[in-house]
């Protein structure tokens, strides 16, 4: 009958609540003093250094060098979260790579590991097991640096059920209920999450990308498929069963080539990479397994998407005219996209990175032809500087920000 | 750099929560007693006696009847929300009609009134003084049943910014920039808002229609322009501007006829009331000013739907092919809804109501050629109740949740 959220404040769950909350301002103001979280956080002196003390205890927080808070004579011990103690695992299964990520607390990168995996219509076993292989490797070599898993998150190329971890549909690998739970890396703290990768490509994009600066946005990610991860109030938006921003199945011309989910015309059809290069006429990605993968790269795991820049940036016609179709069909769907959510930003991610310059103008020509007829402006449409390293950054993420939302967890 | 929601807890704050918690615990229990107010939210007795006594002498729950509770002895005074006390005042201005309705604090509607109104290109100060006369019309009515309006919100059909209260664009009226701040009706206790007219119809049919039961929901209000209402968790989805859930103007067929945004082939164009009269080969809705319209018709404030249904029923051929026309537009449409948005349940309100055994088949069809292939099942599609009296109850309504969600504002 009425809105949920009001429910009664409780003391017992208030310790949990405020550890939480200076461990927040410390993460944002690091190095800080006890005394300027005290007015930050509105709590006494002794509540600061009682919480600070626990957090302290657990590994999260660590006094460090004397800090001079604006005028007020002698400096204090400054707080900053710890940066060689907790640090989340995030994993990627995709449908040409492998990935594997580690980061602090202070969500530095410590550690990155691409592969290059032919993953479509591989058995999942052997996809699983090769991903907890690259898992303890990750762990192993971080653990040498004086890091510990607190836990661990798996990005998804398709529909899945967070619950459960099990993968109810990914087209693109030929995957149908296959369940990923199991021992991915050293036992830790935090049960293990999953989460599609475009969800997590967008989380990628706030913590490590773009930032709060984004606003609400939409983050498409262009790889074999196309997914979006929306960000509302700095969270992703999931829908009632966690499949919303399928936008690589909007339909982008109607009755079009036959797609893997079984419909025709989908965006991905169009403007997936595949589809993008069989136009272009150049050879799909390639799928050569275990093939070590420069990290950062924005071309492609296996550099297939260079091939295409290369074309487009010697005017080669059948490129040209296959991005441009792209672009009108992605701006198309993100038309759609802006019409029904109203977003600040839209961001262009994975191999849409590399081909912003030719795929951006038809895209914003779609997009002002639409939504821009009857809002006057359309969002501003960046590029994001992650590319394909988005969503294993964004798990890995997820992870921190798992502890510090509750640092209860591993009190 | 971390998620918002972790904010610190301050006893200040704490009574006006918690007077809220207990007035929610009524709303949905009533008549409970305070012993069972005091299990339901974990204070102690003596603290609900308090806030009851706070509500109390704001008019906005009273004693009621002895009731038994469960097999613990004696019976005791039930509390209940006073019914005769606080009450919402709804405003709706649509193309085609001005609407006006109070709901008490139980959401018992009390007070309607619809009258048809050519409101298309006519100067906006005309149409907003029809609507203050229909608003100051309704106040005097219920003040004779012993109500006070303790807020009013209006909906209407166009973009805006409801901070201001001025319409951006309705494209329908032929508004730009119109300010709709002014007194509707008597002097008020709450601030007066102003919301999009599908929004309001969707939180119409989550307090008066369908319910809680619907889970996430996206409901469709086919007037003379098409939108829809995004409720997830219970709320209003509004995107970053409050311009979420413009369905109308999503591309239903490419190049298809100019509308009024100035796009071509908006859904609307194919599938809003006026589209599918003309096509079916009917008079366009009629706008005589003044009529008193039957509330709670189904058929269009000036019954030109109804023709459209008596055509349907007899088979004529331009009404069904118009209609299924329509249809593919809508589940197109929705199509791409549900890939972007996954509701657990659409909903067909307005003009669509009534048209839902010709239109739902062809939309349904179209919904499964679309996410169906990707998720296996498509999400429900019901029918409104409510039709077009949908958005101004739930502008009343919002006035009552916002009494409800913190009722220190009345004391």
């Amino acid at each position: 009958m009425t809105k949920s959220g009001n429910v009664p404040v409780r003391h017992a769950t208030m310790r949990g609540r405020n550890l939480a909350v200076v461990l927040e301002h410390v993460a944002r103001h690091q190095p800080v003093t006890r005394a300027r979280l005290a007015e930050l956080t509105g709590f006494t002196k002794t509540t600061v250094s009682t919480l600070v003390a626990l957090l302290e205890n657990a590994g999260l927080v660590r006094d460090g060098a004397l800090v001079h808070e604006g005028e007020r004579g002698r400096p204090g011990v400054g707080v900053s979260v710890h940066g060689d103690g907790a640090a989340g695992l995030g994993l990627e299964v995709n449908v040409d790579y492998l990935a594997a990520c580690v980061v602090d607390l202070g969500k530095k990168v410590r550690y990155r590991h691409v592969v290059g995996a032919g993953n479509r219509g591989r058995d999942p076993g052997a996809v699983l097991a090769a991903l907890a292989a690259l898992a303890n490797e990750a762990a192993a070599a971080v653990a040498e640096q004086g890091l510990s898993i607190a836990g661990t998150a798996v990005a998804l190329p398709g529909l899945l059920d967070r619950e459960s971890g099990v993968v109810r549909r990914a087209p693109n690998l030929g995957w149908t209920d296959v369940p990923v739970t199991g021992a991915f890396g050293p036992a830790s703290p935090l049960p293990a999450e999953y989460d599609n990768e475009a969800n997590l490509a967008a989380l990628g994009e706030l913590w490590f990308g773009g930032g709060a600066r984004l606003g609400d946005f939409v983050h498409v990610s262009g790889e074999i498929g196309i997914g979006a991860g929306i960000v509302v109030g700095g969270r992703v938006f999931r829908g009632a069963h966690g499949f919303a921003g399928e936008i690589g199945h909007l339909v982008a011309e109607p009755g079009g080539p036959p797609c893997s989910c079984g419909g025709r015309g989908c965006l991905e059809q169009i403007a997936g990479q595949e589809a993008m290069l069989r136009a272009a006429g150049l050879p799909g990605p390639r799928t050569a397994t275990g093939t070590a993968i420069a990290t950062g790269s924005a071309t492609g795991p296996d550099g297939s998407v260079g091939a295409l820049v290369d074309r487009l940036a010697a005017e080669d016609g059948a490129a040209l005219a296959a991005v441009a179709r792209a672009g009108r069909a992605l701006g198309g769907a993100l038309a759609s996209a802006v019409n029904l959510l109203d977003p600040d930003t839209i961001v262009l991610g994975g191999v849409f990175s590399p081909l912003a310059p030719w795929i951006r103008p038809p895209l914003r020509a779609a997009l002002a032809d639409g939504p821009g007829t009857l809002r006057r402006e359309i969002p501003p449409v960046e590029v994001s500087g992650l590319a394909e390293g988005a969503a294993v950054l964004g798990a890995a993420g997820l992870v921190i920000e798992r502890v510090i939302a509750d640092p209860a967890l591993l009190l």
